[in-house]
């Protein structure tokens, strides 16, 4: 029998993810410690998450905008909770055009200050609120503990900022990033099922009042932040003289909100679908969802595998045609497992004969034999399948993979992720269990329990 | 009559320039020099033209990818040439996670560099070649005269890199970038018609055999670079040591071409499109198309627009309704004027009540009187006949602001955009020419004449 293609899941997870990432080619450490180089085949499944996101960010009303990446170091500093928060993670440049800066700028690690140094400018009466921007960018924070797409120093993500007249619209609309937004399409595209809820003051973001976060449990039962919506309250409004004059014709600053979802994303969809075979890839986020692989050619093999791509692609569906033959099958076929691509149909010249092919999905398996003509009216309903079937699983997954437990001893002789009741946790509870290696990863909306797990 | 709302261009056209990037609400300057805010409007043009842009870089087979932004400074010394081209232009990361690193970081001048590092791990055999990827990322050069979109300290852009196993290949890449994506794009989505030519060897990208160039010309006769694709021949393959084994067994090194266009393209469509009322946006970029103007309401205006609005959406049409009728309407038109919106239309109570509304082109003028049940037809026409109208007006513009000449004093004399033989110029002629602020733009494609102009 021929070696495992990748240590199993069960073996060493850590390592199992270490080799996926790499043996997917999704991606690739960069010489500076810490970051990363993104591969074709991971930024494309990263292309449809931000697609997807950007679109729900718009139908939320916010416009997307672009702020510079290099901030002027005393901005962090005017927001105490921040700079404390930041300062050591920061990336500082201190020389410009040949010569020494007069002050060093730091690469952006977040962007509450200089976009509040805009909104102040922007925001002068109650007409211009709500005022709700996006911005795609890059970010730095220097990473002790680097690790493909959990953690790397340069990472990729959204950042939203919004200034609304009250707090309680404020709330609403941090509510509705993380419900709506983040928690939405981390189900219907990526097919991962979070826990919502809010941030202990210990975990909550620097500079916020509170924190809403979406937590995935991952294979191994940790626990990872997947996204975070913060309610700002007025604290940057305050520290960067942001006012308006409202209907009655008073001076007002307004309440903030700015919510962030990261490249870590991938991370989440591997750690959550992959198996010991590679990745599996929800079918919405899939660069390539149907890969048609020649297993031989003989002069006719080739033509009608086009054939049946362009059948695919008519119903819309994303599809390559393997013709490397010079290539194993075999090895082939391990290769496109590892790579996760939901369906694969295979084709030699004996299928080419009696008009039919081989096909099977990476999530379900289920291999048979179809005729040539009904491939591509499967492979739509296959692809729903095997989205639905993904979340199932992985719905089990959280609910199976969370015990109840009653007090913060149990938590810590569980080990894994548990629910337990806010009420035998409290700020003590929580410092015993970080003790332990677990944190509170959030108290659920919907009831009275936290989560606690450990967590990357 | 009312002060103009902007500078004439006939009076002050760098002025009226930095007015209307600052009243259309594009783009704002960042706290460090140089650097840029794009704000929603800008932003949302640039994303229209992005997508574009990568659509068409996706039809040649380019898949796109993201290297780190942080190099190491030894990265940029390894090819002669690149790092005396671009080590005046730096911004240097010198400290990370608090402390002062032991190599410094450069911030990414352009990714030659680290994407060949990249390069040389992954190109072994003929099979892998060849290799196109592209990379959406911000760029920091220092700019000591920064105007916003046409020098900025950071600049958003698109680098595509590929690697090809014959100097000819190479070429014929580097020319269907230049010709299909970059002209045709400006062309058919900005509706700048363009010159496409070689770079002399003083213009050229440091480290480039030939530098390939898109060049416009701009409304005060000054030339802009719009894009550029290099041939690298082998220059960084060999000094970043990527090689493969070709069919026969001998090992060979790649030759390279490396492309690029950034959020400058943006500053281009505002100097050739614009006027004293302010922007004119092609239809294709413009994030509104349409705005329905309520001119006031009397509870009937604002259901019938949002209706006419309905019916435009329904066709594919970018539409936004203008209900703001506390702010005086004709301050509302001009400032739709302003931000360039291709098509209006206005909308009263007497117009509800007789079945019209009023419509308007911003680019063709020519308002009228329309059925309200006839203004979505009319909107799909005028804005094909607005885009086209927009392309032919700037063909116009080029052209007649091309005067040929026959030599170096003739060019000098005229001051402006010459046409004039490249065998009239050479070396010699391009120092003097230099001397007097004109630059040889390219030798075009398909004559033996050269572009001089004034550049941005």
């Amino acid at each position: 029998m021929a070696p495992p293609i990748l240590t199993p899941q069960s073996e060493d997870f850590p390592r199992w993810y270490q080799e996926v990432v790499a043996k997917a080619e999704l991606a690739d450490n960069g010489p500076v410690r810490g970051t990363m180089v993104i591969r074709p085949w991971g930024f494309a499944i990263w292309e449809h998450l931000r697609d997807a996101l950007d679109r729900r960010i718009k139908d939320a009303g916010v416009e997307n905008a672009y702020f510079p990446m290099l901030i002027p170091e005393s901005f962090l500093r005017r927001e105490a909770e921040h700079v404390e928060g930041f300062s050591p993670e920061l990336a500082v440049v201190t020389h410009g055009g040949g010569k020494e800066l007069e002050e060093p700028l730091v690469v952006r690690p977040t962007s509450e200050t200089i976009i509040n140094h805009f909104f102040a400018k922007w925001i002068s009466s109650h007409r211009d609120l709500p005022l709700k921007v996006n911005n795609w960018s890059n970010i730095v924070r220097w990473e002790l503990r680097p690790r493909l797409f959990l953690r790397t120093t340069e990472f990729l993500w959204q950042e939203g900022h919004t200034a609304h007249a009250s707090a309680e619209e404020a709330h609403e609309f941090a509510l509705h990033i993380l419900d709506e937004v983040y928690a939405g399409v981390m189900r219907d595209e990526l097919a991962v099922p979070v826990y919502t809820g809010l941030k202990t003051d210990r975990e909550k973001f620097a500079g916020a009042d509170r924190t809403w976060t979406c937590e995935g449990i991952m294979r191994d039962g940790k626990a990872l932040q997947m996204g975070t919506s913060h309610e700002l309250g007025q604290n940057f409004s305050r520290a960067f003289g942001t006012r308006y004059t409202d209907r009655d014709g008073e001076l007002r600053e307004p309440f903030q909100t700015s919510w962030g979802a990261t490249t870590r994303l991938l991370g989440a969809m591997i750690m959550v679908h992959g198996d010991d075979q590679g990745l599996r890839l929800p079918p919405r986020v899939a660069p390539t969802q149907v890969v048609v692989v020649v297993v031989k050619d003989d002069g006719m093999v080739i033509p009608e595998a086009h054939r049946i791509a362009s059948a695919l692609e008519a119903r819309g569906v994303r599809v390559r045609v393997d013709d490397q033959v010079d290539v194993s099958f075999g090895r082939r076929v391990t290769d496109w497992e590892l790579k996760g691509a939901p369906l694969r149909v295979e084709i030699g010249p004996r299928d080419v004969a009696a008009g039919q092919a081989a096909v099977v999905s990476r999530t379900r398996g289920q291999k048979r034999m179809l005729p040539a003509d009904g491939v591509a009216r499967w492979a739509v309903e296959a692809l729903e399948a095997d989205q639905a079937a993904l979340l199932e699983e992985a719905t089990r997954l959280r609910d199976d993979g969370t015990t109840a437990v009653d007090d913060v001893e149990g938590a810590i002789e569980h080990g894994g992720a548990v629910r337990i009741p806010w009420s035998a946790v409290g700020d003590e509870g929580e410092q015993r269990l970080a003790a332990a290696g677990l944190s509170v990863r959030c108290r659920l909306r919907e009831s009275d329990d936290a989560i606690v797990a450990k967590a990357y």
